[in-house]
């Protein structure tokens, strides 16, 4: 490297910044490959620097062990996506501070991926939009699960409860805000491939659910921009995908009864799982039900994570 | 009947009322069996007399050949239901003025069905909700069709465009106007039974559609919540349906494609057909598609109606 390239290196080495990336859940019972919500408090942190190196280097990985090649990492693929596709003339350095657990569901790899993007963007004089960041993480959840899809990664950028209402073109609607929430994680230690996920599903469904999937949807839509809570509740349900989906969940049966029991109003599986997900609209209700289900899943001799936590209206932040 | 009673016939039959009973579009492409709205200015007119004898007695029906026995008839099957679930002590004699057409696939029998337990709710101290009228109208519905559905009774109770996001227990949203849309309906005179036209739906459909049909009534929704013009272009759109039923009417194709030609940014099969609704931003998109496709429908020796019109905000009303 001569004194220029090394002049130019050391000033770029002056932007570094940290952010914090949230863990999300997708689904949402009624919004199958279209809601999404970001956390509170549960998340990734990630660091960037600006290099002349072209491209993205992974220079530490903590927290999981993680591919550290580029293009074998979710971050690295969306990184070098959004580089190549704005014509960087400068390259990053990412180190990655893994929190949220690979292959918990609850958006692990849209963190990484939509972190990258987020943390590249801060380092343009011109920064790109929500909507086209979140095109270039899709490449990175591509790597994770086969397909490039929206519904971990819109939320993580732009925070809150997002919609995507479609994918040719791309739509993502911020919806209002569903403050008064309190959300329950609650992630059984087994391993679901989102691929095995995927696969267990029916390639076609009855009509009638497909109709009253979608009225729930909308009714859910309906309920945050008029926040009525009863619709709310009637809403947030899941005739679709989770009949199918909860046969990879050790005792779900009993952990939806058990939730229902300590006053949640609502209880589904986080993305394609095993985390499982439960609403309530005081906080009490929820610690008290992850208390109860953490100690009967001891019982059963599985280990458990549990978080409480709200829903975030900011998704990827700066925090340094 | 005695002196009394003809007394209190009298009295009672100062109470007549007439009312407008509108025309409504159901299931918009994205709301199949969910989505409907309530037409300007086409509609029906019913006359309601309140007499001591019991039920509903039907005097009059002029414009259409429909059944006087009020157990035959949906007005007097809703009118009925509504009588004795608020335990009337008194009865109603109804005349029925059709304009619009019996199996236009305009809404002719949830006119007739809302309008009676509208107009009876006129005739009453303490009268009962929308949501409570809708219910009895689908008993009318059920003579109609086979089965009680809500998708076109209550945009012609509450007006407007309503959602209907559950049937147990049954919800009706009032969705925000689409105050500058027009509406162009197409009446090509054919029949088209509402049983063969379910009869014609698979009773499967691909999850993947399912989820696309979904997204696109989530956003149009949202598209109202927020009058995202361009949201409200991309969700009023049908995979699930369209492509069974279209096969039902001559030249869906061609006309579709006309209205495209003349600006309409919508279009689709309205409820179960024959009829079909576009819509445009401006008034002339609409009068030239209709004039066009028209001329195109009289080129195949097929007779068709026409209508011009904007969604209306009130449904049922008393005129007089």
């Amino acid at each position: 490297m001569g004194r220029k390239e090394q002049e130019k290196d050391l000033r770029l080495r002056g932007d570094e910044i940290k952010i914090f990336c949230p863990a999300t859940v997708a689904n949402v019972n009624c919004g199958f490959d279209t809601l999404g919500f970001a956390l509170e408090g549960i998340g990734d942190k990630m660091v960037f620097r600006k290099v002349s190196t072209p491209g993205v280097t992974i220079t530490v990985i903590t927290g999981e062990e993680l591919p550290m090649e580029a293009h074998n990492n979710v971050a690295g693929v969306a990184g070098n996506a959004m580089l190549q596709g704005i014509q960087a003339d400068f390259g990053v350095e990412i180190e990655i501070h893994k929190n949220i657990r690979s292959g918990s569901g609850i958006g692990s790899s849209a963190a990484s991926a939509a972190g990258a993007v987020f943390g590249i963007n801060q380092l343009l004089d011109h920064p790109i939009s929500n909507l086209e960041l979140t095109r270039y993480a899709m490449k990175g959840e591509a790597l994770a699960s086969g397909n490039e899809h929206a519904d971990n990664v819109a939320p993580c950028i732009y925070g809150g409860t997002t919609l995507i209402t479609g994918y040719d073109p791309l739509r993502v609607i911020s919806l209002p805000p569903m403050e008064t929430v309190y959300v329950g994680i609650l992630h059984p230690h087994i391993k679901i491939a989102t691929k095995d996920a995927r696969a267990i599903l029916p390639k076609e469904v009855p009509l009638k659910d497909a109709i009253t999937q979608a009225q729930r949807l909308a009714g859910f839509v309906a309920s945050l921009y008029e926040w009525d809570k009863q619709l709310f509740i009637e809403s947030v349900q899941d005739v679709l995908v989770e009949p199918h989906r909860k046969q990879l969940i050790p005792h779900f049966d009993t952990i939806k009864t058990l939730s229902k029991e300590h006053g949640c109003m609502a209880f589904g599986i986080s993305g394609s799982g095993p985390s499982l997900f439960a609403f309530a609209f005081a906080k009490a209700n929820i610690e008290s039900y992850l208390m109860a289900s953490k100690a009967y899943y001891k019982q059963q001799h599985l280990k458990v994570d549990t978080y409480s936590s709200q829903i975030s209206g900011t998704g990827c932040q700066v925090i340094q």
